[in-house]
């Protein structure tokens, strides 16, 4: 066992969460060793097993694999009262909690906090909600992108004159996850000492603002006004050249991303040597960072021109090497194809019992040397028996009931699709 | 002092980090109340500082004092030995190192792991870098923009028949440094109980993988053709009604986000409620989830119709209401000025011997109904004194010499702008 598997050897997670937000943490929380056990239902378990069901029959999503590696599956009707005592006696013994239902349901389920801190005080319950408690919105439902659109993330994306664009990333579900994981190991670490429990709540609204700070920082430079959309640039200010440049054969993601900070001119002398224009170096319209931002334009047709005649690959060799900050816009199919990410272990193989080998990102983190090892995803009720057996010490005979009567699922008796 | 404050009470973070991405991760340990020590050059200090600075004379950046709450200073000149050998001694008594100098840097000031393990080998030694070890990119230099290029981010963000985008948040730096705040937290847990200390490693273009993994699903799904720009809609897939929807009076973030899921058909029959087009209930180009999806066009007209009519908030509120997931395009300024962020404290006044009164985004994760408590960015120097006698115990006269050479700097000595 790698330094990396043991970091949270013997933290045990009770996670009643699903989809994204709550799931990316809890997944973050089991790449460093905690046993994260998933409460699901018995009929179909969390909702993210069947998003976008694609090519693969009688299986989970890739949404789902990706979401929840190196977790167990304990699956548990909660609408039977004995489905939410079970979890209440699970609780006893759990270290954290976790849960991103709709608002009000957990509540209704008698599993808030008020009622798992009654059998556990010691417990650090976590809850991700769209919207803060005390917000005008705390009843509304929420999703990713309604985190970025509240959370002033479209605000400052796509171009000075066009409209707000949503990000592709599911910043609004992950960026709030990532954070209301760092609570959860603060506090843990906080509990090793005193054993008192923790409320850790996160909205994924509040949760943008962190991601958002340069913008509202410029704000506050700019005399408060609003800071907007800077296409390309950084939306603390302008630097040129800076951009997106097209590149050859010109197909959707042919672009290579080159930045020329002004803090730093010798980025952009560099960058003239590699395009071959140093006639350009003493040309006073690009002789100071003020007057290059004046003169962006001509500098992007400049540039440009170059970067036509290359692919985006060589382009991004050629100018990083010279020193100048350079990126090729990569597509998912060509980082997924790039050998350096699965001999480093950023992306692993995951080696599930019924899709096969998928490859994924792993927790990109290296622990002396490493990334954790990717397990794969529990089947649905795959850990029932199981986690029963170690974290209650529960009877064969009282196991069995329970599963005659429906109240927990094994993998044999859960209804996968 | 709050559950918040004292979650890593007593932990020693030495941060040789500048401008964000190793900042946002420093902070967050700060905010949970580790005392994290900014090491930083007596000339200026963490080049952060001055970053887009606009109306404020002899003071730091607004980047600076939101990327760096709740943190020491201490002003030590690394070009001459004696002040590597004093971080060195530093080191000893520290917890947790984290660096993100250029590629090469850390190592030819002696700083490296080896050199810093040597002195205390249960330190937690955290680095990021823009490109991993291994790749051909590791001696590249990166900035956030360069990791959203080359991590996939831009090719996913955008119209589908436009070029990529990038995303305004610095989602390259913070979505960075938060993921290496987890391991270090994981393993800090960890060597509580056995002393051990680590060497913590991201790369920039990996940790936006970790964002990127509906993309990477969705890509699976489709036979591994690379993930295409979907607009305002999931890149995982297509659900319509969905989209960023035009709002009086027509300001350039004068949108509502509005959301139905394939997965529940409830959404959209409760939109047409709203909207007053119940007549649509039973029209067959809307009457399943696929017919939406190939008549978006026309819903997107049909709402777009309604949505002119009214605010965005009004339509926020009305839709929400409704039980329909629904977002207004919200700008910094309007973020800023709602007042209920600040009740809620996710927005907090820093108070700031020079900057004055500055309002900005806290941790957003609340710990037992409050996030922690913002205290302000320090002075370049202002805790050389303080720190040097804690942590090392340093003799009156040491100090005085260390000064009288430069080798340090204090509030007073240090060169402020």
């Amino acid at each position: 066992m790698g330094a990396d598997k043991s970091c949270l050897a013997g933290v045990r997670v009770l996670d009643l969460s699903q989809f994204e937000a709550g799931p990316s943490c809890t997944e973050a929380l089991a790449w460093l060793g905690a046993e994260v056990v998933k409460v699901e239902n018995p009929r179909g378990g969390d909702q993210g097993r069947g998003i976008s069901l694609g090519n693969i029959e009688g299986t989970d999503s890739h949404y789902f694999l990706m979401l929840n590696a190196n977790k167990k599956s304990l699956a548990v009707n909660l609408k039977a009262a004995e489905g939410v005592a079970l979890v209440k006696r699970l609780a006893q013994s759990a270290d954290v909690f976790v849960e991103n239902f709709a608002p009000g349901a957990i509540e209704r389920l008698g599993l808030d906090y008020p009622s798992i801190r009654a059998v556990n005080p010691g417990i650090v319950y976590a809850q991700v909600k769209g919207f803060g408690e005390g917000s005008p919105y705390a009843g509304n439902l929420a999703f990713d992108m309604i985190a970025q659109a509240c959370g002033g993330v479209m605000s400052v994306t796509g171009m000075p004159d066009g409209p707000p664009v949503k990000p592709g990333p599911t910043f609004g579900d992950t960026g709030t996850g990532m954070l209301l994981a760092i609570s959860i190991l603060g506090a843990l670490y906080r509990r090793r000492e005193t054993g008192e429990g923790q409320l850790l709540q996160v909205a994924m609204q509040d949760a943008m603002l962190h991601y958002m700070r340069i913008a509202f920082a410029t704000q506050a430079k700019n005399g408060y006004t609003p800071a907007r959309r800077a296409g390309a640039a950084s939306v603390s200010g302008q630097n040129a050249p800076c951009g997106i440049y097209p590149c050859r054969p010109g197909g959707p993601n042919d672009y290579v991303y080159i930045y020329t900070s002004r803090g730093n001119p010798e980025h952009w002398r560099r960058l003239l040597a590699v395009i071959g224009r140093e006639d350009l170096v003493d040309d006073p319209r690009f002789a100071t960072g003020l007057a290059r931002s004046q003169h962006a334009a001509e500098l992007d047709a400049i540039i440009g021109e170059w970067t036509r005649g290359r692919d985006k690959h060589e382009a991004m060799r050629v100018i990083g090497a010279a020193g100048v900050p350079a990126g090729a816009v990569l597509d998912t199919l060509e980082l997924h194809d790039d050998p350096s990410f699965e001999q480093r272990r950023i992306m692993q193989v995951m080696r599930h019992p019924v899709a096969g080998g998928v490859k994924m990102p792993a927790w990109p983190v290296r622990h002396d040397g490493a990334p954790p090892q990717v397990q794969p995803a529990p089947l649905l009720g795959e850990h029932t028996a199981d986690v029963l057996a170690r974290w209650l010490d529960l009877p064969p005979p009282e196991f069995g009931a329970l599963e005659a009567s429906g109240v927990v699922g094994t993998k044999q008796h859960a209804r996968t699709r």
